[in-house]
C-alpha cells in the first residue's frame, strides 16, 4: 500500500495514526488517535491536511465513534465542522453514516484513494510531454490522500511512464506545503524539483520556464475550483502567458450542489502569518487576513483531471 | 529631516551609518560604513535596499571613496556592480562622479530624496478616496529612501489630508519586507494595517476588498515596470478584478534607454527561501529559483505616480 516510504495513516489495535504533517519533513511522528475527537483536533491543527486525506480520516474517526458507542449523528455533525471548505469531509462522513460498519466503510475508502489517485495519474499522465517543466502549488501528493497523491500522482505517473519532467513547487505559505511535502515527495521519487516563493510562479511563466500548471482541489463547484490560497493568482498568471492550467482531484471532491462562490472559505489563525516556526515576522499583535482557501474561476481551467477522465470545468 | 521616529541612514565623523534593515522591525542597530567597500556590502546583503535608498547609499559610498583618495572610476564600477536591478545605483553613482564634490553632491541627493517624495505623495494622494482600503506590496516606504516613502509616501499623504485609508501589506517573500517594514511604518503612522501572505492578494480583490493598489519600482523603462518579485502576479489580480494599479518613484528610477525586459533580473541566494529565520522550511541542498524582480508589462499599470505629476506606463 505505502508507494512512497512513508503513510500518511494507517489503522491498528483499533486506533488511527496520523502522521504528524506540521513537523515534516524533519521530524517523522506519528500521532495517535484513540477518539473521534483526536480526529477533529487533527484536522483542525493540520497534523492531517488535503482534502483526500481529510475525508478517509475523517471516515476513521466515524469508525473511532462506532467502536466507542457514541451517538453517530452527533459525531458526524461535530466531524464535519472541523473544517468548512474541503467538500470531501462531509462526502466521507455521509457515505460511513450510511454504512452497514464504519470500519469497513473506511477501510474500503482507505484501499479506493489509492486506486483513484493511480486512474487520476494515468489520465493526467496523458497532458504531460517529455521534458515538461512542471509547476505545483501546495501539496496535492501522496501526504494529501493515502498514497500516492493527485496533483504528485499525475507528475509519479509521467515518470512511470519514462517521461522526463521537472516540477517546481511554490513554497505556499503560509505553512509552506509545498516547500515542506511536495518538494520531499518528489526528492524521494528522485524527479528533478525545484522550490521557488508563491510570487515568482507569474515571473517564471514570463520567462516560458513553465510547462503546464497542475494543482490539487478541495472542492470542485459550479463555477469554478476551491484550493489553497495563491491559487486564482497562478491561474492567472497561466492565462496570461498561456500555460496550460490543470486541476487534479477526485470525484469526491465535487459538489453539484452549490456554486463555488457560495462556499464558505475558512479564515485561519493570524499566528501562522505571524510567527514562521519560531521566527516572528511582523510585529506583534499585527492585524492579519488569513484566508486558507480561494476560488479559480472556470475560465481559468484547461481541464480537471479525475478517476473517470479529463473533464471540462463547469 | 525624520519625519518617522527611525533615520535609514545618516552622514556623522565622515562615516555613513545605514539602519540594519535585515534585522527590523525587532532590533534597531546602525550599520557603520567606513569605507565604500563597507556600503557596497550593505547593498548586498541588503541591510539598505529599496531603489532610492541604494542610491544615496551609492552616492555616500562615492563620498567616502574621495575621502579616501580612492580612484573615483574604479569605486564607481564596484559600486555600480553591487546590484544589478535598481537603476538608482547607476543614476546616483554617475551624477556624483560628475561632481565637484562628492560629498556635497550625496548630501545634497539626500536633502533632494525627502522632498521629491513628498511631491510623489501629494500627487498620489489625488487619487485616494476617503474610506479606500489599498493594497502595498514589498516597501517603498521611508525606509526604502532616505525618509517619507513612495508608495507609503501617498498613504502618509492622504493621511496628512486627513483622508481615511486602511492598508494592507503583502508579507514578501522571502524577505518579507512588506510583514517586517511596511506593516511596521504604517503602525508607527497609526495608519490601519493588516498583513496578508503575498497569494492572498488575488482573493482579497476578487472579495472587493481593495480599493487600489500603490507599489515602488526598481526601474521604469520601455514596456513596464521592474519591482519586488510578485508585483506581476498582484498586477494580473488587479486587471482580473478592475481595481487601479498604480507605481509611485521618482524620476531617477526611470531608464529611457532600454526596453524593460532587458533588464537584468538579479537571482539572489537559495537559503533566503530555504530558511526563514533560523526556521529551515525545505530539505537541506534543495534547489531554489530565487529571482528578486520581475516585470510589470505597461498595459497593466494605471499610472505612474513621479514628483513630476502622474505619468502614463511608456
Amino acid at each position: 500500500m505505502d508507494v512512497t516510504n512513508l503513510k500518511t495513516m494507517y489503522w491498528k489495535d483499533n486506533k488511527l495514526f496520523l502522521i504528524d504533517q506540521t513537523l515534516l519533513p524533519d521530524q517523522i511522528v506519528y500521532h495517535e488517535c484513540e477518539n473521534y475527537h483526536d480526529v477533529i483536533d487533527a484536522i483542525k491543527t493540520m497534523k492531517v491536511r488535503g482534502a483526500p486525506a481529510i475525508g478517509v480520516s475523517a471516515a476513521f474517526a466515524m469508525a473511532l465513534a462506532e467502536l466507542a458507542g457514541e451517538n453517530m449523528e452527533t459525531a458526524a455533525k461535530e466531524i464535519k465542522a472541523a473544517r468548512p471548505t474541503a467538500v470531501n469531509l462531509f462526502w466521507a462522513v455521509d457515505r460511513v453514516l450510511n454504512a452497514d460498519s464504519a470500519l469497513d466503510e473506511a477501510m474500503l475508502m482507505y484501499d479506493e484513494d489509492v486506486e483513484t489517485n493511480r486512474k487520476i495519474g494515468k489520465y493526467g499522465a496523458s497532458i504531460i510531454d517529455d521534458g515538461d517543466t512542471l509547476l505545483t502549488h501546495c501539496n496535492a501528493g501522496a501526504l494529501a490522500c493515502v498514497d500516492y497523491g493527485t496533483a504528485l500522482g499525475v507528475f509519479r505517473a509521467a515518470k512511470e511512464e519514462g517521461k522526463n519532467i521537472n516540477v517546481i513547487c511554490d513554497e505556499t505559505r503560509p505553512l509552506c506545503q509545498g516547500a515542506r511535502l511536495s518538494v520531499f515527495e518528489m526528492q524521494q521519487e528522485s524527479i528533478p524539483v525545484r522550490l521557488a516563493v508563491d510570487s515568482a510562479a507569474g515571473h517564471l511563466m514570463q520567462k516560458g520556464m513553465i510547462d503546464k500548471v497542475v494543482i490539487g482541489a478541495d472542492r470542485i463547484a459550479k463555477g469554478g475550483v476551491a484550493n489553497k490560497i495563491g491559487s486564482l493568482m497562478v491561474a492567472l498568471a497561466a492565462k496570461r502567458f498561456d500555460v496550460p492550467f490543470y486541476v487534479a482531484a477526485p470525484k469526491s471532491t465535487f459538489d453539484m450542489e452549490n456554486s463555488i462562490f457560495d462556499v464558505e472559505i475558512e479564515e485561519r489563525d493570524p499566528e501562522e502569518v505571524i510567527y514562521f516556526g519560531s521566527t516572528r515576522v511582523a510585529p506583534e499583535g499585527t492585524e492579519v487576513e488569513n484566508p486558507a482557501f480561494d476560488i479559480v474561476p472556470s475560465d481559468l481551467i484547461t481541464g480537471i483531471i479525475t478517476e473517470e477522465g479529463i473533464l471540462k470545468p463547469f
